[in-house]
């Protein structure tokens, strides 16, 4: 049911241009009331569709020429194992999710992209042909919507990345793969370049890293994912959806195992001046879909769209709202804040915590795996 | 205009009710994409009016009982101070805002507050006849809307305040009013509890801060107001809506004079158990009227309403998607995560602010009126 | 048996000079070896004169106008107290310790102070005989020896600093008392203003603090102590000599508190421009008597004489060894550190701790006696 | 002209016992004023040898097994480079020095090793002829005095190591040999383990690491070392002598290129208990000659003979004013500090910097070599 007019996410990135992703919404609609930490699971498409549509669109507005659909956890097994209560099924919310999405993203002229992630049960058994079944039931449910290409997304083992690659290739969309890897390598330590080969051979058009770590750190996996297909001589287009907090621990646990987690990390919490960096950094490495994933909210996006306007030819929406470097503070009332109204000044500001009492750094929870 | 059948302000304050304030509308709109910094005017509740009554809607959700007007900056003089460009004016934004307020209240049973703020005009000319004009004219505004009560806020000279509650209480409604000075005293070194005494011999039913500076120095403050009102021999409500952001400088120029304002902030948001304490401490206090302003998203009233829930008797309906002290983290996956899912965990964190080359504390710029 | 050429400490005072104190002796030996933490007692005069003879000679060359004699916790009972178990006594320490002190002391026109402490004897029963007498066979002792003047140093209590000085006087000797209080006043909570007036009406010359905190808080207890002198027309000279280590905390436990207290203090350690700054605030403030206690090491006496060298009208011995705010940097191979040889640099370097996992304030122990 | 009483060093190291090295002298004496920072020549060896000996005896006393030279920068030509105004020439220099370690040293045991460092004149010109030219005069002073073995230490460049080993083998006596380079190799970039192969292949009996960078830091280049030598088929004792201070920037500059060198380093300063951790460490990781340099005070190098006093069989003199783990605060006044007399809470401890302001992290100065 695609429509043929719009441009596709392939027919972008062969063109050369920059995708910008949208940002997080689970951690941001747990904050704003409509989602449970611990559970994680994405009912608020059905009981409160309001709050799941302004997010798109201030997603869309801040410059996102992508929404993912809202269906994290979504199947019916997940959602029994997260303890969801209600009596929404995996099915109704799939379909409140993807119209909610295509609703907003015909706003603007964005693509809608349907999610899978890795599998709680390819941790227990490894079974190749159950897990499989479970990608190929959220494929089919996507494809009875109207969807643009599918995101094979936070995967912690390659292996079972390539097996949902394989189910997904088999719709004939587009497939995009990230894992949620550290550049140490994912946890059969398999290393980033060997990972990326061998998702482009199961067929991924567009691979790359998100969630879990900082964009510093993501950076740097893409860039041994990069020099991983190039040495094998394979070619795919690049994409990046870092964590929006700052991890410098780089523990391949993520940012789960670090005692913040999940409600005391607003410490870490990138600026717009450290998305400004991130998205250079990451179009000068060659990387042309841009996002974000938890901790990017609506202004961080705006951030990259900013950052990369001349490369896309123009700003977004809500930049009617934002001087461009804080050029609008030359309006405010106090003379020193006015003085900020430059690049230089938010370029080299190192912010403080407000907190002397706690440290820079922590130490991450051991994770069962061990540490680099 | 106002219904008959609602309870009053006043009438929940005087039964020993605690009344939970909304959070803070600019900057958090700021940031989804609908008010420019700097400028910092209100337009969006005629150009956006959906993403308005949206974060209404969350705030109502996490638990506040007042609903305020966004109607921040909205003279037409501000507007045009402002940079405001488009051809909305004050009157069009006032009606848009009331309306959207009452709507949203109305869903949860929440009262409206319509509120004025320290005028330019002050500053620069002290002329009382001038500005009482001014509050006369927002006051006439609001009173052809469904609002309430009125909230005189954000004020950093108690003179003005005065002349703002003088004019107000001709409305025959409830007043309360909030200063945004330190426990140093208001800009011309009047000490709060002196602020107080004054505030309330103008008719003010209901005295406090707001903004500027964070829980525990607004605290401070108010302590010292209730301390200046029971030596005079006066009786007041006391009322408290502080930044959401760490300020241990505690510099009398407040969260505007630190190098981080405004777009740097992150580093010193408050966690919803900064909260927890806060809302305790405000409570142990004796203060009634807890909410709060810059910085307060959703998740940190519904902060608010879980910590004093005993005290109120329920909980807010956004903790449907909450467990207390992260209780629901029992469902995680991960064991270490399982483990946080206890109010001794996230009571006792010292957050980090994984940024080892930011100090803690930064120096405020100077004000021009010297730090104490 | 004093020598009748050298100059007295009041004759200097009076003159208007700038008297330069020595630095910490306890803390110092215990890192070179010689002391024992815990125990703290003085026996190495006799054990290793050499040790204590080259720290004397290095804060003598560092511009030290005073030598204090090595005497902290020497009468018989503190030594039984502290778990002495060497078959060496008081009176044989304290006559090493007056030798060596006169010795160096001499090799620069450098005066000697015996000095007395706090006993343990007024906090069990607060006897004023008993403790009288205490100070009395210490005062019997210096007598026997060619002391210049006498310190009072280290008290909590006022109370009991008025009687060693009543005590001291007796001696005609010229009598300077510290105390080792913060700025909220003694332990009876007597405030610092009316300890200095009982100080001086009790018949001490030269007032002040001593220890416990930082040169910032301790220079805003001393003046406290001024301006209570002046409020009383009571006039004294003023001195002070800190702890050489930052305590933003400013409990009124002093850094015994503090967990660091006292094998983890190293983070806290001033910079010799700390002092630099810390001279010229002490300067300003009227104190003429300018010294250190525990944590000022020989290079911080050089920095306090090398900022009033102006003032003083001479540098001292081991200011041929060191650049002028770094000023002899400009030999070093690296041309970024010669890049340092000014004083700008060194003025506004704010130093990074190394210890990302380390906070920057402590939550002190609780003292028994509240916190203010 | 040694004594052929004492045990040399390979008869301990061969026996498989702990050397215990010495600490830095340079800084050590710059703060106590015999040295100038920025010259840093040891002219004091002459001038004031009571200083210079007794810092030999504190290292003495706190178990060290070896008493270097203090003979850093003693060929005329870097005396002259170094701003040298004295008529003190670099041969007197060295008697006195060799004089004054064997003086000490026989009080307690300890061995003498006389120590060469890198020159100018590699750097300048990489004239092989020229600068084992400088190498051999050196040697040949030392050969005149009592010396029990040779270090070659602080070379950046191990080509101009291997010229040194090869010069002082010659000699016949034992030759150690330290590089001060970071984890990333020497600044030709060879690694750490190839740098190890070419010095045992030139002769060196024992190899490692000084200074430049922290203990954690210079024992993961030790351990880099050792696995090259392992591969080679190589056998060497194992040596490190590691900077006093944090530096987790782990720039290949060391601590040279930190802003805070060389004035403001006292927050990097290590407690004892990291020094505990660290001897440990080094002893685990095979490592037999463990020492300190620049930062390492008496009490330092007394920590890694108390850590090691097992391994050892005995403690060193100045044990005698130490409780082990901190144990002699039980006989501190205070019950609070009297609870820190126990392991747990020491090496738990997370020590505060006191310091609001500063960052935990430094940004190193560019060194011109690049930065990895």
């Amino acid at each position: 049911m695609e429509s043929k007019k719009r441009r596709g996410i392939l027919e972008r990135l062969d063109a050369g241009e920059v995708v910008v992703g949208d940002g997080g919404y689970v951690l941001q609609l747990e904050r704003r009331g409509y989602v449970k930490a611990g559970h994680w699971t994405p009912e608020a498409a059905v009981e409160h569709p309001e709050a799941l549509r302004q997010l798109h669109r201030e997603f869309l507005r801040a410059g996102a020429d992508i929404m993912q659909t809202f269906t994290f956890y979504c199947s019916e097994d997940k959602l029994d194992l997260s303890g969801n209560v209600t009596n929404i099924t995996g099915a109704q919310i799939n379909d409140a999710a993807c119209n909610l999405a295509r609703e907003v993203a015909d706003e603007g002229g964005a693509l809608v992209a349907g999610g899978v992630s890795q599998t709680p049960c390819y941790v227990k058994n490894r079974n190749e042909t159950e897990v499989k079944a479970i990608f190929k039931k959220q494929m089919d449910n996507f494809l009875k919507q109207d969807i643009d290409f599918l995101i094979v997304e936070y995967f912690e083992y390659v292996e079972e990345a390539v097996w949902a690659v394989e189910v997904l290739k088999t719709s004939g969309k587009t497939v995009a793969a990230t894992l949620c890897i550290a550049p140490q390598g994912d946890r059969h330590k398999v290393p980033p370049g060997e990972c990326a080969v061998r998702l482009v051979k199961a067929g991924a058009d567009i691979v790359g890293i998100n969630c879990q770590l900082d964009p510093t750190i993501c950076l740097k996996t893409v860039k041994l994912m990069k020099e991983g297909l190039e040495k094998a001589g394979l070619k795919a287009h690049l994409m990046i959806q870092p964590l929006g907090f700052h991890t410098p621990e780089c523990n391949i646990g993520g940012y789960v195992s670090l005692p913040e987690y999940p409600f005391a990390l607003e410490t870490r919490a990138m600026t717009r001046w450290d998305i400004h960096k991130y998205a250079r950094e990451a179009y000068n490495a060659g990387i042309r879909y841009i996002g974000g994933c938890c901790g990017f909210e609506p202004y961080h996006i705006r951030a990259i769209a900013e950052e990369l306007s001349a490369e896309r030819g123009f700003l977004p929406p809500a930049s009617e709202k934002h001087g461009l470097w804080g050029a609008a503070l030359e309006m405010h009332t106090k003379p020193w804040v006015r003085a900020r109204a430059r690049r230089e000044y938010w370029e080299n500001l190192l912010p403080a915590s407000g907190r002397p009492k706690c440290p820079s750094m922590a130490t991450p929870a051991a994770d069962g795996l061990g540490e680099n």
